[in-house]
Formats: C-alpha cells, structure tokens, sequence
C-alpha cells in the first residue's frame, strides 16, 4: 500500500541537491568492553545485520518514478538488503578524533539513493583508546532528524548486560506498544479560520519586530548581517566535534543567573568571533543566530503539551567582552521567549512556518546564497539522556549530532546532552567555512573566558561585601 | 586563461547524473617494503600530499556557471587543497580483499565535486598480508581513461630504491619533456567531403552486417538479447577484481591457436553464463560485448599509426562447451577485425562515433536502459606494463582497473596486464548485477574449462598421431 508523501517531507526531497543532502547525521562513540573477545566488531556487525523485518521508519521507501516527487508516497519494504545499509568501516592509524572526524565528514557528505530506505549506519573501527563509533545517515524526509536520532537513543540499554534488538529492528514496535499502554489524544487540527487570524497576528508582530530600533540586542529576523557562513555550499563537508563538561557551563551559568542554553550561545558567539577575525571577516552587527525553542503557548498552560518553534537570537559577535556578549544573549532570547510565549499554538505555527518559507523558496528556486540571510548560524540544543547507554554491551561515551545545512546556511552547531557531558557537533561547508576544526578550540577558550570573567566578578563581590 | 571544452569531454559531463558518474578508477594493490618502519603509510601520505605544483591534466578545473555547462571550459587550478584530493582510508579487519572490494565499491560509486579538479586518490591501509592499496579517480572529461591511468603507472619507478615525485607532480611535467626530445608529427583532422564518402562506405557495411545470416557468430551490433545487465542502473556498485597468471591464459591460446584477446573473452563469455544460468535467466541467443580495439587501417600500413575502436563480438554464452565457445568467439572476432581493417582511418572514425552515438542520445535523453541495447557487456583488454613497478619504494603487485558503467550498461569487465598476470576488474550496478563478486569463482571455472578440454584435445591429438 502506498502512502502520499507529506507536503513537508515533499519538501525535504525536492530541495535536495548533490550540495545540500538533506539528511542529518549522529556520530557515536562507545567504548569497548574491557573483556571483549577478538570478534568483537565481527559479532558487532552480525548483531547489526541480523534483523528479520526492519521498525518504521527505517522501512519506509520511496515509490513513484515521476520528477520531483509528483507521484511519489512511501512503500514499507520487506525485503532489506540490510548489507547496503550496514556499513564497516575503518581509521587509519592512528585513529586519533582527528581521522574520525575526517571520515565522517566524508560520509556525511554523500547523499543517499532514494531507491533504498533513506538511512545508512556505519559501524567504525580502530579508534583509539579502545572504542569504536557508530556513524548513522537519516533523511529528513523519513522522520525529523531529532525524533529519529532518538529513537536510536531511546532503543539503547541502560546497563552492559542487557541485549536488546537492534535500533532498527521491528521488533522494537511490539515492545514499545507494550510499554506505552494508554494512547496518547491526537491534537486537532486548525481551521481555516483560525490560521488566517493567526497569520494576522504573527504579520503584527513580524511588523513591530522591524520597527525595532538597531542598537537592540532584540534581533529582528531580517537584519543578520552577511558573512562567509552566509553562501552558497559545495558538497564537501567537515565535521569537528567535542564534549564539554555539563558542570562547567552550570557554573557558568549559575555565576550570571543565566541558562545552560545562553551559556551555549555565549560559547559559539565568542568561537565565532575568533572564527571570523581568524579566517575571514567579521561583521560591525553582531551575527545572529537560529535557536530552535521548545515553548508552551497560552492556550496549551493547561494542556500540558509543548510547541517546537524557532527564535532568532543575537549572539554577541561584535561586543568583546565575554561577560557583555552573555548578557546582549540572555537580553535578547527573554525577549524572544516573552514574544513567543504570548503567542498561542496557531500563531506559533504560523510564525514558525512564515519565519522558515523564505528559506525553502530559496532553496527551491536556486537562488539560495545570492539572497540577504534571514539568520546566520542554526544553534539548536537538544537534551539527551541523563544516564549511562549501552549499545548490545558496549557503553554510549558521546553522541555528537551532525545535522544539515543548506545554501546561505553554511554552518550547523547542535549540541546534545549525555550523563555529564554536553556533546558539541558543528557541521560546515569545507569549502565556505575554511578550517572549522579551529572551532574547538574557539568555543573552549570561549568557555574560559566566561569562566575567568565569572571568576572576577565573584572576586569583586566579595570585595564590595 | 580559460580554455573552451572540448565537445567529447563537454558529452562526459552532460551525460553524468546520480546514478551514473562518469570516472574511472584504478585499484592500484602495493607490498609493504619488509624493513618498512612504523611511520611508512604516515611517510606515504605526506610524500603524496607533498606537491608544490599540480601537473597537468590533474589541476585541470571546470570553470563556469550555466546549467548543462554550455559555458563551461577547463582553467587551470595553481592552488589545490590536496588534503580534499588524497584521502587516507583504512580496511576493518580482518582486512582481506574482500573488505578491500567493499570499500572500493563505496569509493567508486561516489559522484566528484566539479568544483575541484576531478580525481581523488584513497591511500588505503589495513589490507592483510603486509600490503596497502592506492585507489584512484578520474574522471573521463579530464582526460580518456585508460590514458590517464598509463599516465600514472608510467610514473611509478623501476625498481624500489628509486625516488621520484608523485604522479600527479608538475615536476613529472619537465622530466617527461626533457626524456620525449623530438616531437611526434600531428594527424591531419579529414576534411568534410572525406567523412562524408566515409559516412556511405560505413552505411553500406552495416546494411551488410544487418543481412548476415542470425546462425552465423558474427555479430551484428543491433542484436544483444535483452538481458538484467542491461537494465537502468542505480547509483550503488559492486567491484570484483582478481589477478590471473598471463602463462595459464597463453598456454590456452596456444592449444586453440586463438589470441590472448580470444582467451579472455571465452573467460568472460563462460562466466556470464553461469552467472546467468545461477542469478538471472540465460537468454537463447548469445550476449554480445563491446570490444575496444587497436588496429591498423589500409591507409595506415606504411604510417605506422594506430586506431582505436571498437568491435562487437559474441560470447558464446549460449554454447555450452567451452571449447566450442572459444571457436565461435574467434571466428567472430576475426570478421569484426576484417571488417575495420578494410576501413581506411576516417571511414574507422565515422564507424566509431556511428555506433556509439544512440548510446549517448540514450544516456542524454533519459531513455537508456528503456531502449533495446547494442551490445550486453564492455569486455576492454589494457596492455600494462611487462617488469616490475614501485610506488615511493613499494612495490605495485596488482593494478585492477574499475572503469564506468551507464543505464542498459550495467557491467563493465576490463582486464589489464602486469607483469607475469592479467587483472581482472569487474564493476557493476548493485542492483541490476546482483552478486557480481561470483564472477570472480565463474571466471576461473570457464579458465580451467578450457584447460580440460584443451587437455582432452591433446590427449585426442596424441591418440591420433
């Protein structure tokens, strides 16, 4: 039985181009067991494959033979040639971070054949330090990238014993519905009606947003200045990723009253700004950033239900001080916040859809990257697991996402949370962001900074007490 | 200075889509020098980046901006990033050729950036028994591809003490103009009213191929059954490469008075019939393969010029001995060479682009695939180098072409020699050649077929003497 694609998964098959695949990347490292027998990647592997029918949405394939996807719906297929999408793979020696980030930029790049399920895992070998990664491909279209990278999460065990199926595997369907027992209510849909008042409102504020005087940190979505973040991309890719210390940006955080999520601006703003000083040019306006926010309207107080929308947030690049550009942050994501949050769930909708249709016209009609950027960077925190994973007895160290990105949009940086860490993965352009290895470096001597200012803040407190 | 396209690179690049790149590539198999210290692939890697200017036509870079390259042209690239250019790759263990095919067969179906020039090289470490690989890329617009890959086995050293600049060095560039002295005179391109008498004769010859008798086993190229090779192809590939020993094949040749050329076809011939009989449906009437060749026109005996076309020869799939089969392919092979060599150079010329022409109005037009085809199965037959080669002290044991396959074209068989072997490299569409890796076992069973039955024709010979 064929189903009709959805006009946004749709979309995220007709912007695809050879430069912009558009599916998003997890990067995960485990470690090996202490005890592992020589066959344990081997055994690995075969646990991998040995999947007799594979769990929606990794079965879902795409039919139809018309261009763009006029015809096109989803097939379940049952007959998986788990060998296509179950990849092994290698590092040269010496398997530092360094030769696994280089490999991944490489597979990340690839697009994937629409004639498969759009997903491939590859399971990497020769890292040092006596761990592997796991390296998994989605298409957007399949399921949002963030829904799908937890699904992959969700399915680990929580203790090296355990032996679950794996991620992929129908098998996980039948446990789940075991486990959620009651269904959840469906949410109705808007009328007509509804959505063109909504679109009066959102118009209202998109109008008082413009009008904003300049030297406010409240960003208006129109204004982030250009950069060379800001062109068109090549197909080439690279991948550098980190970990942080989730005590550390707490810290941090606690020392300015600040949040988690404003201390992580705070670090890419000031990465950034080195960034730019270093290898290109760095703007007189602070560049501006795309936070995807999870928010409760009005309307849904009661509910209890959370919406997913998107603000567009300064991120200090222009104001030296790292305690200043923390304080430009926070300044300008309440504002944010305090607009959406007056907001109720139409108009949230039809914000977020009116906020992201200049991107998709651009992406559809080619002319993205020649066109003024409505944002600079997509700086998207994601929570994760509070607790230990375990994939089939080898224990989850990091899960650093590796998202998309797109003409005009050359640089990604979402960022995870895992036990006591915070996983950083920033994904570029390798031809528009030159060298954004160097990132690392910048976001952790951004984090020093904050630290050092926080430090002598805390100083003069005592003094002036 | 940007030079203009020429129309037959320009068609290389138009022709290309997702599923059908439009490179060659080589899998170059080298030994580990036995003193080798631990840094040697380290070493190697940096001996291979290390290059101040890039030679010709390896810095050769697309230039333009309109759709179907209509205003495209070659510029020469002076400062190329050749860390996206030489990729360090590594096998997971336990590092057979079997893990070796299944990552060339991923790095071969991967579409180049025409942002750079078109050639990528993969140092591949980790392969068993103290070896190491070098896989390359080009793609047939820079420069045909069988030349490309002489270019860089000419460039390897005679022996293992010698060092010399890596084969895509510009240094090559001087050394190679100060060892060619004087120069070759240029071909006079033929005149219109030339090609045009050529344009009859070579009508006239396939009016006569068209009423050959269908009994006979000359081939006319408008026959090859419909066949899974000759399907539309998908973007993944399978390769399947291994080397066989030039005396066992010689010996053969001898016995049945038949070429080289003749041995590899029946070994060809032989395993896509049991390839056919075991993953497909054999059809009744025989598969017909293209065969490049070199050979001598009338007009050309006392110039001692050679040409290169190509001939289309059965392969006796449908005989069941293998005997029998080599006869039928020699007796096919010798017309189809009659044939050309009654043409003089521009009637070969005009033959040549004549039969190759609906096969690039098919790829352009979509339609491949979806059209009856000329011939089933490329089977190419390289001439390589007789004594030993070495890579910066390596030395090169096997050298395994992958060259391209397109819609109705799924299989390509191109056979190199080296040394005291022959290498055999098999490429293929995933999809429509399903585990093409057993042509590898069906190819050394036809060999060996011959073998017995040469054997037995000798014991015959004897009984009768």
């Amino acid at each position: 039985m064929k189903k009709r694609l959805a006009l946004l998964d749709s979309g995220w098959l007709t912007m695809e181009t050879p430069e912009t695949p558009m599916h998003v990347g997890g990067l995960m490292l485990y470690k090996t067991p202490d005890n592992a027998p020589e066959t344990f990647m081997q055994d690995m592997l075969a646990w991998m494959m040995n999947v007799r029918e594979v769990a929606r949405p990794f079965n879902k394939k795409l039919s139809g033979v018309l261009p763009m996807n006029l015809d096109a719906g989803w097939v379940e297929d049952h007959d998986i040639d788990m060998d296509y999408h179950i990849r092994h793979a290698a590092l040269p020696r010496p398997g530092r971070i360094r030769e696994l980030l280089a490999l991944v930029s490489r597979l990340h790049a690839q697009r994937m054949d629409r004639a498969h399920p759009l997903w491939e895992a590859y399971l990497i070998e020769g890292i040092e330090g006596n761990r592997f990664g796991l390296f998994v491909k989605i298409h957007h279209s399949l399921v949002d990238g963030v829904a799908a990278m937890r699904l992959l999460q969700n399915r680990l065990a929580l203790n090296g014993r355990d032996r679950l199926p794996p991620p992929w595997s129908a098998e996980w369907e039948e446990l789940e519905a075991l486990q959620a027992g009651e269904k959840r209510p469906r949410r109705r849909g808007p009328s007509l009606g509804e959505s063109f008042k909504a679109m009066g409102n959102v118009a209202l504020n998109l109008a008082k947003l413009a009008a904003t005087p300049k030297e406010s940190h409240v960003k208006s979505i129109y204004k982030a200045p250009s950069t060379v973040l800001n062109k068109r991309v090549r197909p080439a890719r690279r991948f550098a990723a980190q970990s942080w210390s989730l005590s550390r940006l707490k810290d941090v955080a606690k020392q300015y009253d600040a949040t988690l999520n404003d201390v992580v601006l705070a670090m890419c703003g000031g990465a950034l700004r080195e960034y730019l000083l270093g290898y290109a040019t760095l703007p007189e306006h602070s560049l501006v950033a795309n936070v995807p926010v999870s928010i409760r309207s009005n309307d849904q107080a009661n509910e209890g239900g959370n919406a997913i929308s998107a603000v567009q947030v300064t991120l200090g690049t222009h104001i030296k001080s790292a305690a200043k550009r923390l304080e430009a942050i926070q300044e300008s994501m309440n504002d944010a916040k305090a607009r959406l949050g007056a907001m109720n769930r139409v108009e949230i909708d039809t914000h977020t859809v009116l906020t992201s249709l200049p991107l998709l016209a651009g992406q559809v009609s080619g002319l993205d990257g020649r066109l003024p950027v409505l944002f600079n960077v997509v700086v998207s925190n994601v929570p994760g697991p509070r607790e230990a994973r375990y994939l089939n007895g080898a224990q989850l160290l990091a899960n650093y996402p590796a998202s998309l990105i797109w003409h005009g949009y050359a640089m990604n940086i979402t960022v995870q949370s895992y036990c006591d860490n915070l996983d950083f993965g920033v994904i570029a352009c390798r031809e528009s962001a030159p060298k954004v290895q160097r990132m690392l470096d910048f976001l952790e001597a951004a984090l020093a900074d904050l630290e050092q200012s926080a430090m002598a803040k805390g100083t003069r407190h005592r003094k002036s007490a």
